[in-house]
């Protein structure tokens, strides 16, 4: 059966209705279970589910909400964790056989945040293996033939389809800009170290954790509100910026890169961002680029590497524990991950040492960048979600936002071929309150041209 | 029965035997473990022991040696590992119920690049709760009256009295340098970040896995050879320097730090420390402190707050995952950690931030004095290990070294009634080998006040 146009539905949008009692959270997840007996047989967003359960923590909220003491703003709220990250009441199986039915009894610290701000866990979604790039048989809202993009697959899906306002994911590469992008949804890959990351299985030096979201308000409220809670990474001064959604404002000025995407991207994707650049400045945001900034060409000089330096530190960071898993039995890694791990043991400590600083360099050249502009603007994918289930698409406009450690969001923002397709907004590090603004400007300015909320 | 005088026994100082066909890795396993069978009943280092698999080990690794290709300069050499890090083969129980007879079934970045390097891993060894405050049960083998520290407890007790050549702990506050110095053997807590905390259970912003060992040589080679296979924290350098021991080097200039452990130091280990500096001087080393060097007296300042930041900052970081044990069973955390728990549990984002920029100053100040002097030197407690194993000592002299996140050894220079007592030598944030090359000098200028090597 043909599936119908997937709708996101937005949890924020309706607080004012939960707190004047014209609408509850359990009947904001029956929708939500309504979406998902739809669309959730063809789509696979989901590995495990807890229905029972979320079903009485909506009625618990509902409750809170029928006091007049709701314990947050997303309390009852349904929300979706990326396999990858652990929970007390259900397994945590990280896409790979080795995990298979692994339970670590603990919520992570994210998810224990949630927890305590009253949001329900419905179920853990889909990650590829170990959130690489093996896929896990999730399919597009949009079109079941087509991939969800990864390794976030299970939370995009769901997002983009009304199963879910928000769902979890992490990115170290691509993996919630780019599927956010390919199933018309948000998502908010934070300043690294913004979201604690403790309890889940994604060490790297350049991942984050953040919401895939119906809005800019369901991501930000949700980011804020376990970041009050759980704080940032260790060291980090975790997410700075206001209890709300911040103010839309109009950027000055923004900066397009092109980055090595531009090259593969295709013509009609290519075309819409121009276009959509041509009315930001046709509304009187200066537009700067590598042709006439020094410092947009530099950033791009430095982002020509952004993808081999980036595979490079994310494998070599990967070794362990893929060499204690395959000490255990190789059998559980597939082939792709068990080349990668050889590969990657052949990286010495120098080699690494000398990528960090290759990062760092480039990290510079963004930072000064700063005071010249509000945000980066680029495409969030080189097109729409591509036909196939056994590859999620093309990394490539993902990578220079996990590369310079910067706040990062996809606003879908563009429609091809009845497909969405996204519009990446990059702010300064520890700048994702200020990206919030002007993005939220530029989302109105152009009018989304995926539908939702 | 009295037990004898602990003696250190060191695995480097065996290579030429081992290389000659003289000794063996299987005859020096049997001296530990007759050191083992001496001690052990009294000291109670390890929570659990596989003795005929590391028979096995050293019996294979004696083969190799014997056919004259080891697998490294450890090749055979035995080594426990704090049961706060992970092991394929053996529990991980943290020192508490909530881990108990709990297996993570892999082993941890460091245990692992052990194993590739031929090390026998003879057993886990005692941790306090959680590597905080208590204990649980390990005695000083120079007087099981007496503590032996902690939280590496088991490490240092074993290594003290040559049951072990090397012992890997931690250290976020004082847990590796404190228990080497009550229990007499050399300790090397590196720079933060030198070595990879995979699967070890102590994701702390200072926090930091290192050696406690029977010499210099067998600290730094051991720390190396983890470090050339499992790097060090993601995102950062790793331990650097040369494979071997960094030739001993006199020092230009030291600095004496009093630190605020100074007020309540015994005065008997004050005076042992005093006449050791005084003995530098006389060798032609320059020191300088607090009274005629501005350098010194502005670290001092920074540091006077240390204690309360650094206690502050792990305790907000230690949150999670203690409230989701507290989530499962509260009962099965100690009172202490509960109450530490409720405490930390009212600091904001805002105050956390805050206290990182003040560690952020401390360590810039930190930094500056590196180019005026080769080392800080001070005490590493102080004094003896205290009477009594209901508390694991002050630690006040250990926290400088882990709030600058520098490279900090324990030389342990002094006898005082009997009882070991160590000198704190702390280097510049990665200048590790420089550290080992002074303290080295420094070692054989004061000739160690404790029996060993």
């Amino acid at each position: 059966m043909p599936l119908p146009t997937p709708r996101r539905m937005s949890w924020i949008a309706c607080l004012p209705e939960f707190a004047a009692g014209r609408d509850t959270p359990e009947a904001f997840l029956d929708r939500c279970l309504a979406n998902l007996e739809t669309f959730e047989p063809q789509v696979g967003a989901f590995v495990h589910i807890e229905i029972a359960a979320a079903r009485a923590q909506a009625q618990a909220a509902t409750a809170r909400w029928r006091a007049g003491a709701p314990l947050s703003r997303i309390d009852g709220m349904p929300v979706g964790i990326k396999d990858l990250i652990e929970t007390a009441d259900m397994p945590t199986q990280c896409g790979s056989p080795v995990y298979e039915g692994w339970r670590s009894e603990r919520d992570a610290a994210s998810v224990l945040a949630l927890r305590q701000a009253g949001a329900v866990i419905l179920g853990k979604t889909v990650t590829t293996e170990f959130a690489a790039k093996v896929p896990r048989g999730t399919r597009n809202p949009w079109d079941p033939a087509r991939t969800p993009g990864g390794s976030s697959s299970g939370s995009a899906a769901a997002v983009g389809c009304g199963m879910l306002p928000v769902a979890l994911g992490t990115q170290v590469i691509g993996s919630l800009l780019r599927p956010a992008s390919y199933c018309g949804a948000y998502a908010f890959k934070p300043t690294f170290g913004a979201i604690n990351r403790g309890g889940s299985h994604d060490a790297l030096s350049q991942s984050a954790h953040g919401p895939i979201a119906a809005t800019l308000a369901d991501a930000w409220v949700t980011a804020r509100e376990i970041a009050d809670r759980a704080g940032g990474d260790p060291g980090y001064p975790g997410l700075l910026g206001p209890a709300e959604l911040p103010a839309v404002r109009r950027p000055a000025c923004v900066a397009v890169i092109e980055t090595p995407g531009w090259k593969v991207a295709d013509a009609a994707a290519r075309a819409l961002f121009e276009q959509a650049v041509a009315k930001l400045a046709a509304d009187g945001v200066k537009v700067i680029n590598r042709a006439n900034h020094r410092g947009v060409a530099l950033l791009e000089t430095m982002l020509e590497r952004a993808g081999y330096v980036s595979h490079a530190l994310v494998n070599y960071e990967s070794v362990w524990p893929l060499n204690a898993y395959r000490a255990r039995d190789p059998g559980k890694l597939s082939g792709f991950l068990r080349d990668r791990l050889v590969e990657a043991e052949k990286m010495t400590p120098a080699e690494y040492r000398a990528l960090l600083t290759e990062r760092t360099a480039a990290r510079a050249a963004h930072a000064a960048l700063a005071g010249d502009c509000d945000a980066l603007l680029t495409l969030c994918a080189t097109g729409v979600a591509p036909l196939g289930i056994e590859a999620t698409g093309d990394t490539v406009f993902n990578i220079p936002a996990s590369y310079l450690g910067a706040p990062a969001l996809n606003l879908p923002a563009f429609m091809l071929d009845g497909l969405p397709l996204g519009l990446q907004a990059i702010g300064p590090v520890d700048g994702d309150a200020g990206l919030f603004s002007v993005a939220g400007w530029i989302d109105a300015a152009l009018a989304s041209g995926v539908p939702g909320a």
